[in-house]
């Protein structure tokens, strides 16, 4: 069974990511499963707590991925850009660097769930630069 | 007197961008002044909150938008970008969204303290565009 591993990028109650999260989830291939990571407790990149050890949350994000097979990012767009919690997810992530880094061998994709039309190409093309250097962007 | 506002987004108490923010705000011209703002408390942008009233911290950082001319970034690159919490705190900012915001009329500029020659710019670049559209950046 291939561990999806879904991030969702808004933290509000009625998000829509979260939504297309649970449907894409819920419509996965056959030989695939849903893991689910909450990034709310994930604090604000910080070089000396990662010297201690890093947060409880970061650790654990760090072995979600490593427990996963592939990723999956639902993500809104503000400010034609993508929204911090994600790049700080990935940049705690990310460290320790490479070759050893939590991303590595991950292959991932994203969508954004939007009521417009034309919000959410630059989020997704954000992702996919650094997703490029930090993990595996198909 | 004109009111130069300093963010800096690396959180590490040797932090270097806070060294460069600090030599730039004593070496400001004539009939400049600086104030600082810390991000640290900044939580990660959640649009649910936003609709309490907004957490203190955001608050105070709209307020301190507001009373300042200008505004200074000193920001690393992590995975050559920008990190997530100048993305947080510009999201925060920018809403309630224009004509209103709180960045409105405020001239921006930014640098980057780095050891490496390459790094920095791409951060800059990201600044550059977000602050296009959020702020006014020289």
């Amino acid at each position: 069974m291939k561990n999806i591993l879904f991030l969702v990028a808004s933290l509000r109650k009625e998000s829509l990511n979260m939504r297309l999260a649970r449907v894409t989830a819920n419509n996965l291939p056959d030989g695939c499963g849903a893991t689910f990571f909450d990034l709310k407790d994930v604090p604000m990149y910080n070089e000396d707590l990662r010297g201690d050890g890093s947060p409880e949350s970061v650790r654990e994000l760090r072995e979600a991925l490593r427990s996963a097979d592939g990723v999956f990012w639902t993500t809104p767009e503000y400010n034609y850009a993508l929204p911090g919690i994600v790049k700080n997810a990935i940049d705690w992530a990310s460290r320790p660097m490479l070759p050893q880094h939590s991303f590595v061998g991950k292959p991932m994709n994203a969508a954004v769930a939007t009521i417009s039309a034309t919000n959410g190409i630059r989020s997704l093309n954000d992702l996919k630069r650094i997703g490029a250097t930090a993990g595996d962007f198909r």
